[in-house]
């Protein structure tokens, strides 16, 4: 099975309001990609959140910092102006994701409140528009604990498992693979990234050729607390 | 800009001194995928390590733990059977990337001693054989602290940078990013390990589409103990 990752074209900047998955089918036409079952679309939260409003003005520093405090359910740690914070859907990621780039000046866009909610509700439009069946995924760009540079992980998922779980299942020798649980929408929000690119403002893109059917949620992803070692 | 991904079948269980290079070429021509230039080869770091004889015999969890131990570069949470460590590379990842799924019972696969110079070798190999220029990545699979499930990373590069360094370039606005390095082989990682599946013995796949130059290395993906938060 191979796969295929096309990008999005034609999205024009969006605003409060806006109706993202019109948008979306919309670029889709001009990228000329006709959807097909079990295509996923992969959105940046940036658009997502645009379009649902949450973004709020910030004139300075200090402000910027404010927001990401109130945004954040709770700060792990602290290090000049970069807070590492747990933000209210659970995830660990830098300034509760509050951010400046890809928004006009003296802007600062949010996360969504409900990605798996808006998600599904971009799925649902788009698949009634286009009578297909497929999976939408809402990404953003997080850092990672050891590793320099950042990397699209998914924290909004509607028609997709998020994690592909294979324990159990016997590997390629016939051994039982024990501890192999696969953050798949997290794999999938990556490779969507490679064609997105962060300068070209290209927020979509196809990901075709994936044989999956479930229904997670990207909270799925979020490590319980008994079971981290590293807060 | 899209990118294909297609798996490279047809690569026979690797053993010490097997010429990997040779069987990714045979696999090539098996799976009908003429190399061009810029294609990037992604190769698990298992068949890696076992063709580089990289692997032990470990007759029990207590052998097996020893080898972890030994593997280490040092220790930063143990819990039960399950170290996080850091390895001489100076990734940061579970039981030193000591692993025993994929290979014959009573065996374990060590990371392999410098995963770049393995790429940079077995790209030279590919390269001469079939008279392209590519690039080549090794990956392993690691759990994320704070992220549930496992995802492909780089753990050897030659031919690509490691990181995209986008800080300085304006963004869609025209507002100067500036934090924004991604870590690309990463993310084309990620793009593989959904063609490759862990049961399937899949070990290898072609990345095509990507307009990247440079010449990273995997460690440069190393976070510095001095910025790093979570030790």
């Amino acid at each position: 099975m191979s796969i295929e990752v096309h990008p999005i074209r034609g999205i024009p900047e969006v605003g409060p309001g806006d109706d993202l998955a019109a948008l979306i089918v919309d670029g889709l036409d001009v990228s000329q990609i006709a959807l097909t079952d079990r295509d996923v679309v992969v959105v940046t939260h940036k658009v997502v959140s645009k379009a649902e409003g949450r973004i709020e003005q910030v004139s300075d520093d200090r402000e910027y910092r404010e927001l990401a405090e109130r945004e954040a359910r709770s700060i792990l740690r602290r290090r000049g102006d970069l807070l590492i914070t747990q933000t209210e859907h659970g995830f660990i990621c830098a300034n509760a994701g509050v951010d400046r780039s890809n928004v006009a000046d003296g802007w600062a866009v949010l996360l969504p409140v409900d990605p798996d909610r808006s998600a599904h509700r971009i799925r649902l439009r788009i698949e009634r528009a286009m009578s297909v069946s497929i999976a939408v995924v809402v990404t953003d760009t997080f850092g990672r604990p050891w590793r320099r540079g950042l990397v699209d992980v998914a924290i909004g998922v509607s028609g997709l498992p998020a994690i592909l779980d294979l324990r159990g299942e016997p590997d390629a020798q016939g051994r039982t693979m024990n501890v192999t649980e696969i953050a798949i929408v997290d794999e999938i929000a990556a490779a969507a990234d490679l064609v997105m690119g962060k300068a070209d403002a290209i927020p979509a893109a196809v990901v075709r050729g994936l044989d999956l059917t479930g229904n997670g949620r990207a909270t799925d992803l979020v490590r319980p607390q008994e079971e981290d070692m590293f807060r």
